[in-house]
């Protein structure tokens, strides 16, 4: 085995993914925990070796991925290693002692993406999220053009309302998203019928057009995810028993023409 | 190819779809940050130029739609077409002139529906939507009974409770709608069982009730769809296995009554 | 065509169901808007005259159901009859003069459940809601466990909480419903903080145990109803296929065998 | 019949599991109308014979079960009857009299757990539960990194309102916990965008994409356990079937070879 073909080995072994995973989620915990007043000031010191650590410690795993690879090209084709490498570049940037401090502070949250990477998993549900979107983009149109409508309309009924909810197109927007969550929602309701009395209609209306509509979303997706099962994996074997009786009536047909033959020279 | 293929070819592309789609939403934003009020008296110009912009663009559209049929006739009878048709006349009426200024700018909101005409993806939704409606009518009857029964009851005890949610059967109907969000339906409670003590068993029963026909009904649904996937798709290519399988037996038997000839003129 | 056949046929027409339907929603809506104040006093006596021609219409559309059956025992065969039947009976007695004038306002309400029998659709969705019952009794009795322990330890550490919510077992039960709907669970979580600091523990444990049963419960169940269809109808077709398969075994050896008799006669 | 088997006999019988559970139910009952206050005081003495009732039944049943097994050894062999001695020990040991009597009441609640060994449907409800744990697991830890970098991201940000809501990162989670519940998250996003006038998008974008995920988590799920139905107890019979084809083929096939010799033989 070549130095080549160990750190390959290394690179895709479960426990180096596993003691990645485990020294973010502990880098992880330190950062959360440095939140709480008292802790900063007594583990300064311990906080401010764990960050170096994991610096070394990325480094050295974006290292061997690179080095595992036969071209050093091939690295940068993978989206999820362009990923890393950022992140890793950006955390190693020298911001904390320039005017940066607090921006470099909220860069370091972002070394917990790292366990998208970490965990081929993760990597699976996110390609599949990302999958998913298409599907639902036709929907989404549609949900604007139903809260697009119901904006323009309550912002032009309700903009004078005291409680300013109503005041320009884009907080009706945020409104109408906080009806959808049923947050509060009949307070906006009932603020709006002291002015008029069959405000309601709007609101019961929007909330029914909007549930009836995620609601066949729900069903849609469902039923088309279990199409695509069935035609691919499930067909695949009906496909395959219709062949076998095709050859089953080749073969008996065959049979068949033998027999009268031997028929034929009988007589 | 004559001028008629041309005019065809443009209508049923997908730039023409694109380009309507992407108007439509672009006068939707300019629509939509007019209600901003700093933006109104800047751009008054613009808007207005927007506005006149658009309707020219909607009437050039349905004209190439209109001359692309062979007879004029069946431009109407599609029920999309009559749709747009209805709100490109409806944005032309000179309302802004007149009194009915306010009416007029309601109106132009509807221009954004057309994006359901522009997007055959879109059309395919709503015809999907149409048609799931008639599995859901008995589903709203059986709620409409639940809301029914309850909001009388609920309005016979509870008519004098000084928050007024339950003074006739319509408010109580919609206080009903409200627990059935969960929105704030504790504080109805609370304020019914200071009078009386067991209000709870009415509303803990209307919630339970109606969350198990939501859960059978869209248990209901999503079973009844699958099935008629499987029937209609899945079992053609069972059947066509099945026929196969009849003619493979016709062909055995066939054969064997052969064989049997040749033994009877043997002996 | 008897007398008796064509009552048996007006009884099982669609019309008569649909004038049923029509002739119950138009007494509902009656008796929903009798609870407006101003609507009571003026149409007092239009409202008089709905009441006793519905309860005349029913007495001679149960009659018709009574008259259509070869032995009248059979009419009370079935539930749906009994039920129809108690329900006629109740509003039938002479309440109204007695002292139970608001219990017979309350029962006439009851008139609107009629509908279940006169939409035959209805009935089925009931039957299929009661069927449903036996397949959740479990998960009901799990929630019950899950809000009994949560209930008693809630009411031991919370009981002398100000808002009282947690002043004895049946309210605590309540609470944690109220919980369960997350209707302002936050409220009953940072009051209970406030003493125990950890209380948070107790109700995000809560929460997420019982939204995970409900999670589980509910794809069991479309899981559940999937196979059972699967089984029933599906593997029905497949049984069907795999017999004419051994038939074709059978014949085939039938054949084989017949076969061989031929070459041991020639040799 | 030996003793042991009628012992084995009682114990896997029907009305000994129902009489368990029965019992239990009727003591937890009692357990929960003990925490009435003046329930407490009058019948404190049918209490205490409840509570010894209970003790001693359940010795008895354990020791049934106990008994019953061949090796006494194979009883500690099922998870399920060691949870049930454990929790017979725990409430036999005699704390009520020493200083932990806070204690000991609070554990014999947890008697009530004992419905899950006393009905077989609750145990395998649980097993299922269990089961279906692993598969969700990588979606508890993407939730997990999205509440994380949120709770980072709010902390850092908010930390100083004067709610208090975002104060150090465990607060911010909880906080964060709240807003995916839909509970008063407006209150929680306007106070923030008093501040930071942007900060819907912060509120928004976390309902939105933890929404997002947990959608699919769902129909992942229900697709993964069809996926798992279809691969096991309905492929099973599709193998059954496409091996009878291939006996079938190599029948026509041997059948075919005989008739080539018979030909042969002619010649």
């Amino acid at each position: 085995m070549t130095t080549m073909e160990k750190i390959q080995e290394i690179r895709d072994s479960r426990w180096f993914s596993n003691l990645t995973t485990f020294i973010i989620l502990a880098y992880a915990s330190v950062l959360g925990f440095k939140t709480i007043g008292e802790v900063e000031t007594n583990y300064a010191l311990f906080l401010q070796f764990a960050d170096v650590f994991v610096t070394i410690y990325f480094v050295f795993e974006i290292a061997i991925k690179m080095v595992a690879e036969k071209k050093f090209i091939n690295f940068f084709k993978s989206g999820w290693n362009v990923f890393d490498f950022v992140i890793v570049v950006i955390t190693l940037l020298p911001l904390e002692q320039s005017g940066f401090a607090a921006i470099a502070r909220m860069l370091r949250v972002f070394r917990v993406l790292r366990l998208f990477t970490a965990r081929p998993e993760l990597k699976a549900i996110i390609d599949m999220l990302i999958k998913a979107i298409p599907s639902i983009i036709d929907i989404v149109i549609l949900m604007f053009i139903i809260f697009y409508i119901y904006a323009i309309v309550g912002n032009f009924y309700f903009h004078d309302l005291p409680s300013g909810l109503w005041k320009d197109f884009l907080v009706s927007m945020l409104t109408l998203f906080r009806v959808l969550t049923f947050e509060d929602w009949t307070d906006v309701m009932y603020e709006a019928m002291e002015v008029y009395p069959w405000a309601w209609v709007y609101f019961v209306s929007f909330v029914i057009i909007a549930a009836f509509v995620f609601f066949n979303l729900f069903v849609a997706v469902i039923i088309g995810e279990m199409q695509k099962i069935q035609e691919s994996d499930f067909h695949d074997e009906m496909h395959e028993d219709s062949k076998k009786l095709d050859v089953l009536l080749l073969e008996i047909k065959g049979l068949r023409e033998e027999v009268k033959q031997l028929k034929e020279k009988k007589e």
